[in-house]
């Protein structure tokens, strides 16, 4: 029985009678980050009840917060049923992101450390109702969070009334794993955060919430559902293989201690590739302080390389997700999961001084990286951390295959068709054709050194000329650029399905 | 007498036999922060001696760190002179800006709370010589720092020799004003910055220096050079009417307190006319935690508005220089100067909540600003502390007039064609026209507010139809664009001298 508490035990009820709380028009926060801990069976009924009523003639949509991306359960059903009128702070839903795409719906794309704050600022509304998957409620109406923390917390102490998703199917071990820091607060009362380290434990396991607020429980036993493993490809391996020369010349050279520095890494099988590589790789205490606890992570915590890490959710393939679940009380202390808020702060990446690595779409000669906008307006995820990270990172690092769409498309432009990282941001860049280390140089140098390194052949001499070009006809010679022609790659693309001539 | 250290003062000889320490291709770290506090006498050698070699057939260029702008005896002498082969973190000396838009300068352009950081995280090189400007050397041998802080801490601890300039133009009351942090690190060994007020003092009103590296002490007399005052014109006073009557709204609301919170400003006439505004506003025991201290502080200081401002330099016209310096010991007590990583700090920025107020260059009808390269490719100033304070503030404002060379250059634009600072760092645009208040808005509802509110009338209708066509034909409809025209007005402006067509 995963409810002690009486007082909430009484408030059980189908999933169908708790969606019926939530109103047309309201805000709703919900639990969920990269497809872990969401909550599975009130969003459904939501969606059910959403369908009914269009039948009926009846406008029904929400604006939906969230921690980031969720399943297909939750976004999925609700962009299906047309019932998202708003959606922050991120999505990778397929069937949200068309929504999207044809203009159908409002989406706030935002860095994720920031969304608990500014929903304390207000300027968001107000928030009407909580929908949060928790493994159990304690026997003193705590709760006892599941597979992700993401902006729980705040949207348990914001919301007017709130609908708990009970699953049985998470770990009972995850009990314990949880860090809920209750020290943030409103400037003028802000103080420092007490983190020091990606082991610290600054706050409690549990997360509270007023049980006069909570309108429903619902029980359920349904899986987390995020995408299957796919393994690292040639590209994958050479990136990862390059990135992982780079950090041992660095330690080298005694500008990184020999354990490193606190990993961040993104999600995807460049990113894993990287984490099985430093399996083999001559570092050893390795901590990471990072959003997700990924595929490649446990490898490396079962080889004892990496001594323990600090996320706000997992984002395990199913077959990983079972092996965690079988062997959760011996994970469960090299673990820790917290608010995203705090896994993303600026304040303790800059502290920490993470090494982050972090995909793209599209870099420009000088080192903008796009990572959200395909051809400039077609939205393809959302920053999300990338840019917590990025900005305070001791290391930032991009990296993505030089090409996609079988060539059709090169991830090194003259000029970067939307901006989510200017170049002071993006420090290191890699593709499977070599790294471009762009740290202490002008414009001018880096584009050298982009161009030499990470682009394509098939692309490197419409760069070479290009960028000769733009050195005699630019207008100023700081960042030479032709604006006639700086984003005709992407036009051509539009036009013809190819960057290429 | 100003060097009360005795070893200190045996080291004292003139600018011209100092100056000939620095060598060709070596780094120099020069103090220097917005026209204050820089070295007045060495550079000047520097700059004869460059001159001399140059004429006799000899290569002599350095490399040269500030904290941020200086005066013409610095950048423009030595720019002058060719001798500057790389420029960081910062630039506005016209001269200087006209080497490094030929592209004779390479130019590294940088947020100003970084710059310190990379210095020790030992990627730029090793600095070789630090050149400092300071108020007095104590009978310890600390020093009295002047009208600037800067990087002068850590060029001081990272310099292999040091050349320190006494200028007994600053005021001797300056001394106890300063607060150096001595608490900084490399991870993993950093700890959290002990400020939660902007009051705050967490170090030691003395730069340390080892005596042993001090290589010569010149003496000097020269004043700041700062730019002189331009009282505010029309727009400048509509910008910043709208400014006051949108903070009116937050506090009204309950969304700001009435004291604000602490309030970070750009330099120039926009700003002043802020500031000065808020003279006869109805807020009161306000506090300010900025870069520069300028003239439209200090009649809200003298008001009693503004209780205590922090900052990093003066940034003072001469007549604001001489009321300061008339009036020093009572104006002391309401201001501190700090190291520029912790004034710029993002840890500290996002704990105070700073409400920050910069220009821009452009912005486009997405929000994303471009506050450095005019037409893309030519640089103005540089990104400076605009990008600590955007991301880390508590409500970031960026104003400036809605156009700009007689109207022939449009401060909005269809795409910038440089991104400083991207759209979720872009909270609220201000031009005389209006305010964009984009906070939680989508990409397509901010493109609604900013050409309505901010575009100049004759804009206007070309943005309306730009964006209605993007609309029907772009790509994708979370940003719409249309590649081909995006940058058609930066174009048209460089082939007919406007962007009107």
């Amino acid at each position: 029985m995963r409810i002690a508490s009486l007082e909430l035990r009484s408030k059980v009820m189908p999933a169908e009678e708790a969606a019926r709380l939530i109103e047309s028009g309201s805000a709703v926060g919900m639990s969920g980050f990269t497809g872990s801990g969401y909550p599975k069976a009130v969003p459904l009924a939501l969606a059910a009840h959403i369908e009914a009523e269009h039948a009926a003639g009846r406008a029904f949509k929400v604006r939906m917060w969230t921690g980031a991306s969720t399943g297909p359960e939750l976004d999925g059903a609700l962009a299906k049923a047309d019932g998202i009128e708003f959606r922050l702070p991120y999505n990778s839903d397929p069937i949200a992101r068309e929504r999207i795409n044809k203009g159908e719906m409002n989406y706030f794309d935002m860095h994720l450390s920031q969304v608990a704050p500014m929903a304390w600022q207000g300027f968001l509304g107000p928030l009407d109702t909580a929908v949060i998957e928790v493994s159990g409620i304690r026997a003193d109406g705590s709760l006892i969070p599941s597979s992700s923390v993401g902006n729980n917390k705040t949207w348990l102490d914001r919301a007017s009334k709130v609908i708990l998703e009970v699953n049985s199917w998470q770990n009972e071990a995850l009990e314990g794993m949880h860090d809920i820091y209750y020290g943030t607060a409103l400037p003028p009362s802000r103080v420092p955060i007490p983190l020091v380290k990606p082991d610290d434990r600054i706050g409690e396991p549990y997360l509270k919430v007023d049980p006069a607020k909570v309108v429903a429980v619902v029980e359920t036993d349904r899986p987390d559902r995020n995408a299957p493993f796919s393994p690292p490809d040639e590209k994958a391996k050479a990136i990862a293989g390059h990135i992982l020369e780079f950090l041992q010349h660095e330690v080298k050279l005694g500008r990184l201690p020999s354990a490193l520095l606190p990993i961040q890494s993104g999600v995807g099988n460049i990113a894993n590739a990287v984490l099985t590589g430093l399996v083999d790789a001559p570092f050893d205490s390795l901590t990471s302080y990072t959003e997700v606890i990924q595929d490649g992570m446990l490898d490396l915590l079962d080889s004892g390389k990496l001594r323990m890490a600090s996320a706000t959710a997992f984002s395990l393939s199913p077959e990983a997700a079972a092996r965690v679940n079988a062997d959760m009380r011996r994970y469960r202390d090299k673990m820790i999961l917290r608010p995203q808020e705090i896994s993303n702060h600026p304040e303790l990446i800059r502290r920490l001084g993470c090494i982050a690595m972090n995909g793209l779409i599209e870099a420009d000669i000088y080192g903008a990286v796009n990572s959200t906008h395909v051809m400039g307006s077609r939205i393809q995820n959302g920053i999300g951390g990338s840019g917590d990270f990025a900005r305070n990172a001791y290391i930032s690092i991009f990296m993505t295959p030089s090409t996609a769409k079988g060539g059709k498309i090169s991830a090194i432009v003259p000029q970067a068709s939307h901006v989510d990282h200017i170049n002071q941001d993006v420090q290191v860049i890699v593709t499977e054709q070599g790294l471009a280390d762009l740290r202490g140089l002008s414009p001018k140098e880096r584009a050298k050194v982009i161009i030499a390194n990470c682009a394509h052949p098939d692309y490197r001499p419409l760069l070479e000329d290009y960028y000769a070009r733009a050195l005699k006809g630019s207008y100023g010679l700081q960042s030479p650029s032709l604006p006639a022609e700086a984003l005709s790659w992407h036009q051509r693309f539009i036009e013809t399905g190819s960057m290429l001539p």
